[in-house]
């Protein structure tokens, strides 16, 4: 088989990718090692900066977001008696949405599918070869056992961090932080108790009231590395989530519910240079793990993807090869601010046991609340800066 | 001998402290371990914030400051290849003025001469008593070696972080960070290479370019924790500063010449709370130690004694507690700014060794340079908050 672009995971990435080079008339396949239903329930991130929305909207992907997401004018930051709303709206001129991954990916397979895109699930020993020449290739086992073998002129890596792709990037330079914490993160049938997200410093550690729409929550609380959710009963972590939300301060009240899920997350940032070798290009997770805090991991997949697919686009149909030539440095320019940016969100917000750290956390937390310069900032990275500088 | 304000250091703190209470018709008496000769000639800090130079002026301390100190709009931040300049005064219309710690000092030498102070120099056994009680007092040995008592109302401590007060609070938390790299520090007689200050991030290492005057340059050098400055050679000393400071781009070109004093200064913060304890009541370095990177030492100290000057003039002449009451909390305010600050600095430009750590401080550099709210965040917190909020 042969296409123009073979692009390997069929996550957000790698659809988003399919279906921007469709609309500029680039052909690609797609392959993924999981079966599409796995792929579609995966539980991942669940905001969408300003640019990203614009990015979907242009590309036709946004109507569903606009009629079913949850506009957020801002957040809510807290510490022990203090609460103050971060009015990104009125710092930047710029919202973010509550829209999860999960129904991305829907909107995603519907155009894709409407668009005949071939998507080729369950594929396993996926192998890359001869990326660094004109004629690189993937071949990989199809869902029956019968190896297959796909030609095209560039390789997408979208395959997240444990894909193929990244390793297939001879002599990158990995960088990587480990941080001494997990979140542990529920899903639960009990409508938001907040109308914003609330980001909440407590000596007991982070706590993030977040949520899916209007009858699901998603709350996280941190905990240290290698808990086991398990040790968690429903009771003990409603409680946790009440003391350190401030449940009955001000009034503020945390109503409980059911719990339909409960899962780990550990917390990691990644980055790998160059995103490109050859004619193998990464984006996504391939190339760069956050930590959530910054609810930057979806977006920085649908940045890198805007301009891979540019890239991609000029170099196919023009026969231009300057901007996959800038693609890796400028990406990274970006992939570098975000990781900045989540780094910052996650040590000003998680308790480390030092007592010094504690009170530095206070400080910043209180100058950023109070200091107009000091919530821009924040603002301005959370809400997202412009894809194409 | 009785007094109403015994006031142990006179150093800047001690000193303006004296000044500001005889202004408002409150006596003092300073005792000082060292001679006024080694005071006079201590080298610290060589930057005043606006809040700093306002509060002097108005005490009429600024005339010599006016005429002789340099004031600088904003300082200039670089990394490898880039020079930025940031502009206090356009981002938050303060600016900063160059001018010694030593000059402050001599100005209020001659303030307090002029004003009949009594400064009992070079004593020794300093020791602190009944400072829970109505009656406190210092016992001291002068310089004969007899042993003298000083009653007071109030016992101020303005004694650094050696000297006796500090431990004369009970039960005091105290928060400190030593960090894991030091300053080398020369002056030099030659004309300043750069119109303000240049700070330097380099591979190598921090440097940064300060000045005392049109004639005298003060530089530094970040170097490991247990540097002997004697094995730094002058060539060494400014080939390194060359290297960090980027001398040959962009047409910059540093002047080396004649090194008259060379030191090697840890880096550490520490903060100790409370600031009072009955009626002892701690400024200055006696209460927090920050590293030098946010030009904050002096400032702290200058901005903890126009709030204790005020307090204790209320105190002792209109018998009104309040701002006595709150003094160790409003001041903890600031210095935990102050120490933020100063922390962020220090860690956003010195090299740690980790190639993670100097890529996010690269882009935190590049945010801090592009974005306006970068740059006014740290433009107000260098060029000061108000002190009377």
């Amino acid at each position: 088989m042969r296409t123009q672009v073979a692009i390997v995971g069929a996550g957000p990435a790698g659809l988003l990718l399919s279906h921007l080079l469709a609309r500029g008339g680039v052909d690609s396949v797609v392959l993924e090692t999981r079966s599409e239903q796995y792929v579609a329930a995966r539980i991942r991130a669940g905001i969408l900066e300003h640019s990203s929305v614009e990015l979907l909207e242009s590309a036709g992907l946004g109507a569903r977001l606009r009629a079913e997401g949850d506009e957020h004018r801002g957040i809510h930051l807290q510490w022990p008696r203090e609460r103050h709303h971060l009015d990104f709206v009125e710092l930047t001129g710029r919202s973010v949405w509550v829209y999860g991954q999960t129904e991305v990916q829907k909107d995603l397979v519907a155009a894709r599918r409407a668009g005949g895109q071939e998507i080729i699930y369950e594929v396993s020993d996926v192998a890359l070869h001869d990326v660094d020449s004109d004629r690189p290739s993937v071949t990989y086992a199809d869902r029956s056992g019968a190896v297959q073998r796909l030609d095209a002129d560039v390789i997408a890596g979208c395959d997240g961090s444990f894909g193929p792709s990244r390793a297939a990037v001879p002599a990158a330079r990995t960088f990587e932080r480990v941080y001494p914490y997990s979140w542990l993160g529920i899903l639960a049938d009990v409508a938001p108790s907040t109308d914003e997200l609330i980001y909440a410093w407590h000596p007991d550690g982070f706590a993030l009231h977040s949520m899916r729409s209007a009858t699901v929550s998603r709350l996280y609380l941190q905990v240290p590395n290698g808990t086991d959710p398990a040790s968690w009963s429903d009771d003990r972590i409603w409680d946790a989530l009440a003391t350190r939300l401030g449940h009955g301060q001000n009034g503020w009240k945390l109503t409980p519910g059911p719990i339909t899920d409960k899962s780990v997350l550990p917390m990691r940032s990644r980055v790998q240079t160059p995103m490109r070798h050859g004619n193998l290009f990464l984006a996504g997770d391939a190339a760069h793990i956050v930590p959530p805090t910054g609810a930057k991991g979806l977006n920085l997949a649908i940045a890198d993807v805007a301009l891979l697919s540019r890239a991609l686009i000029a170099r196919i149909r023009e026969n231009d090869p300057r901007l996959a030539d800038t693609y890796s440095e400028t990406a990274q320019r970006r992939v570098w601010r975000c990781t900045h940016f989540s780094w910052w969100m996650t040590t000003m917000l998680h308790t480390s046991g030092d007592p010094f750290d504690a009170e530095l956390q206070l400080s910043q937390l209180r100058w950023v609340a109070s200091s107009r310069a000091g919530a821009t900032g924040l603002a301005e990275n959370y809400a997202g800066l412009p894809i194409f500088i």
